[in-house]
């Protein structure tokens, strides 16, 4: 286990110290918690298997297994017995006492129990059984190009998203309800002021550089590239950022993800086009981010607040940070170019300038997924603003592909052929994740503020990542991010971190920094 | 779905027919027994997912995670409401009526409830995490052949097997309550008569062929064949016998081994050597065997005893079967030898007859998983006759080791030079599979007699395997035993499917006329 951070606490629950009774509640809670991860894990394997591994014909049955874990799972959650004692912890010494991983492990269990006793069973199933059939009307619906097909279902995942956040979080607005799911402590109003000033600065930049004298290219990297090379090329960059392949694993997918199996177990997954290696490429980069992130947990508090993620935007941080502000860096190419050379064969022709600048190709779409990282906030600006006037009630989910063909044009100066390209393009919705969708933004603003901020610290970075010595990099990120787990919401563990409250200002400038010289811009 | 049998019942558990409150009580008690099997399914494909993806760190909280699904397990099948339901229907119209199904689901399920309801759950928690250990300490006690590292395991193990065998069924004899889990209705006494006669037969057939005036090579086989090349060509002959790769995978481990993770997800593995591919090609006849059988299995009855496998004597005559009655017959050479060229793009050099007596090569040797199919056997029951002894407390676990190189040394001329080539060789008793080894020579008996008897009732057989047509092999198999489930134990399932009780006597005419030949020996 690499050693997390001297200015963080390193104890495991059995560390901790206070009243004896108190003790042997904590610890009971802490058990039964972790029982119910170790459960949830399992949930985990059969999804990563689902998407990995598992045979056409046993989705149905794979649908049973999963929906039995989940009730399980959700049983224990709402075990009365397991309330209770985290109750009486709450009025006792350890809930306010000095151990920050105690406070948060009584505080955060004692949430989101609330917030899962606060769903009905009866709503649970409904909105995983109505996940699932409406994913696999998505997958027709997209391949047919057709609307119609899923818009009965979008109609009753928003009425179901509708009833959850009214039971989640009575007191918020039905949006923020939601958001505060994948965000603690998000909230809608104040995204929307930052991503409107992050909007206002993207519209002007991207102005700016369609208008620039150059216009960077990525031919070079448009010429074949076997499978095999790309896969070991990619797990040895992999490797060496850090991504410990003794606790984890890199498979094929039709959909990159990342997920947690276990505390030893992260599994990481990518496509491939041998005709553009970047695809995988940056998606190894990408997931591996995140993987890194997943591995740099507090082992020892494995399944507890302390050792959780503290959010999908400082997740996401994890991964645009190593796929982006380092994968697209030139000092990281410095390093990297004679790699691919080696592990290719070709590339000869190349310079470094050149296979740089192809990572900055900047060309509008209307494809997310496919999106460059100027015009991909946008993207996100569009479904965050549809999808919560839906939840507000404000769009009738009917109208919603005119509303996106619209706001498409007004944003790519493109329209939309058809529902696939459009508003049929992602699986979000169909997956009942609404609210998701800002998360990844706000990862990308965390990002460029947080390396801006090792950066200032670490004056040595760019060599060492010319170098190809990640280490620095992943020290910092373990101590200042990682090892922290839940104990902070994303804007205070950002603002710890950084020594600012998150910003779009840095991720701009990093855009500016990066993407202005490769297409003849002098940054303002 | 394949369509089983016209002679075998077909209906599910909803078309059985009788009053109404039984018929209620019936669905329940299927409705838990078949939760409990999706749970049970998670829990395979925990141990497929170690076996073949596991990272290596991974693995203590693999033993967590499916130490909790055991229990969960475990807790489902002793629940004493489904214990009543199944009382009540022992008494009621169905458990004596006319649909084989239904009887037969009241009965098993009693009887695998009482048998486990027998066992505390301590000695249950005991046996799972003593094997989990021993194990791991008969991997370390190998590689080093150090049996004083695996000996006091295996005293623990022996005591737990002889704690389990009074409380599973107290009425029988210690091995017979053992053997009675993996094949029902499985006596000892009658096995040992069994393989008494079936031994002198292949005594006296090894000496025969042992002197016989030829002796065949498996020269031509030891080339290179790269791995790709194999997996290819055994994918096409798997999927060419029947193996449904839409309902199962194909997979690489150390030790291979077939699981069902579901009733349309049944998984085989091997390894490969790529300068000796029979090791992959039987190894995967062997393992598709097994998979058919699986396959071939009733699913509307998954989980439940009439959609189970009889025993696992009769799931070995199935891999068996496969693996050396048609993978070592001249007929499936005259079909696979062409294939075998066309993938490799090598072996023109090879005659049809020097390729077919190449996989009959008869060399005594100390490793039971390296034997030839002539003397396979005799390490079977070298096993069987130490295993029973040590259960009845006849043979201290200490004299083990002694008492096995003298064995080794009188049945095969050959003493071991260490532990790891003897008595540390095998996994099972360490993993607490004790009573399991008879199985697979009762397996090689079923499957010699199940095969005389299509060879009696379908005289073009040997031309359709000549043409790479095993359907009607596989039909005869699906009707007569697969379809059958669970509903007869192995011999009364033997006689039914053959007309006459299980005897050694086919075994030895199967092997005497396979072998002799290649041999210069006239068949007696």
């Amino acid at each position: 286990m690499n050693d997390p951070a001297a200015a963080t606490p390193l104890n495991s629950p059995n560390d901790i110290e206070g009243p004896s009774d108190e003790l042997q509640i904590f610890s009971e809670v802490c058990k039964h918690a972790r029982g119910t991860a170790v459960l949830a894990d399992v949930e985990a394997l059969l999804g990563w298997d689902e998407q990995t591994m598992l045979p056409p014909a046993a989705a149905g049955y794979r649908g049973e297994q999963a929906a039995a874990l989940a009730s399980i799972v959700h049983e224990r959650w709402i075990d009365p017995a397991f309330g209770d004692k985290l109750a009486r912890l709450a009025e006792g010494p350890l809930a306010e006492g000095d151990d920050p991983d105690a406070a948060a492990t009584i505080r955060l269990l004692r949430y989101d129990r609330d917030c899962r006793t606060r769903m009905p069973s009866r709503l649970v199933e409904e909105l995983a059984s109505t996940g699932v059939e409406a994913q696999q009307a998505w997958v027709v619906a997209r391949r047919d190009s057709d609307w119609a097909l899923l818009e009965p279902w979008l109609q009753r995942i928003f009425a179901l998203k509708r009833e959850q956040a009214a039971c989640r979080r009575p007191d918020l607005e039905p949006y923020d309800a939601l958001l505060d799911e994948y965000e603690p402590g998000g909230r809608a109003a104040a995204i929307a002021e930052t991503f409107s000033s992050l909007r206002e600065g993207l519209v002007s930049l991207l102005a700016q550089l369609r208008g620039g004298p150059r216009s960077p290219s990525d031919r070079p990297v448009r010429r074949r590239l076997p499978r095999e090379v790309q896969e070991a090329l990619v797990r040895e960059v992999a490797g060496r950022i850090g991504f410990d392949f003794d606790r984890g694993r890199l498979d094929t997918t039709a959909h990159p993800f990342c997920t947690t199996i276990g505390p030893d177990d992260c599994r990481i997954t990518t496509r491939w086009d041998e005709d553009f290696f970047p695809t995988s490429f940056f998606g190894v980069l990408h997931e591996a981010g995140h993987g890194l992130y997943e591995q740099g947990l507090r082992q020892s508090w494995h399944g507890l607040p302390p050792g959780e993620a503290a959010s999908l935007g400082i997740h996401e941080s994890q991964s645009r940070l190593w796929e982006n502000l380092v994968g697209r860096s030139p000092a990281f190419w410095r390093w990297c170019l004679p790699l691919l050379r080696k592990a290719s064969g070709g590339f000869a022709d190349v310079s470094l300038e050149e296979m740089h600048e192809a990572m900055l190709v900047v060309r509008p779409s209307m494809i997310r997924v496919e999106a460059d990282e100027v015009t991909y906030n946008l993207h996100v600006m569009l479904r965050f603003d549809l999808e919560r006037a839906m939840v507000q009630g404000e769009l009738p989910v009917a109208d919603l592909p005119a509303a996106w063909n619209e706001r498409c044009e007004r944003d790519f100066g493109l329209r939309p052929s058809n529902a696939a390209e459009g508003v049929l393009q992602d699986i979000h919705w169909s997956a009942g994740l609404v609210g998701y969708f800002p998360t990844y933004t706000l990862g990308n603003l965390y990002a460029a503020q947080l390396m801006a901020a090792v950066q200032r610290e670490q004056p040595g970075l760019e060599k060492a990542i010319a170098e190809g010595d990640f280490r620095s990099l992943l020290d910092w990120l373990r101590q200042r991010v990682h090892a922290r787990g839940r104990l902070l919401e994303s804007g205070p563990l950002v603002a710890a971190a950084t020594g600012e409250a998150p910003t779009a200002d840095w991720l701009l400038e990093s855009l500016a920094l990066r993407y202005g010289p490769a297409h003849g811009v002098e940054p303002a």
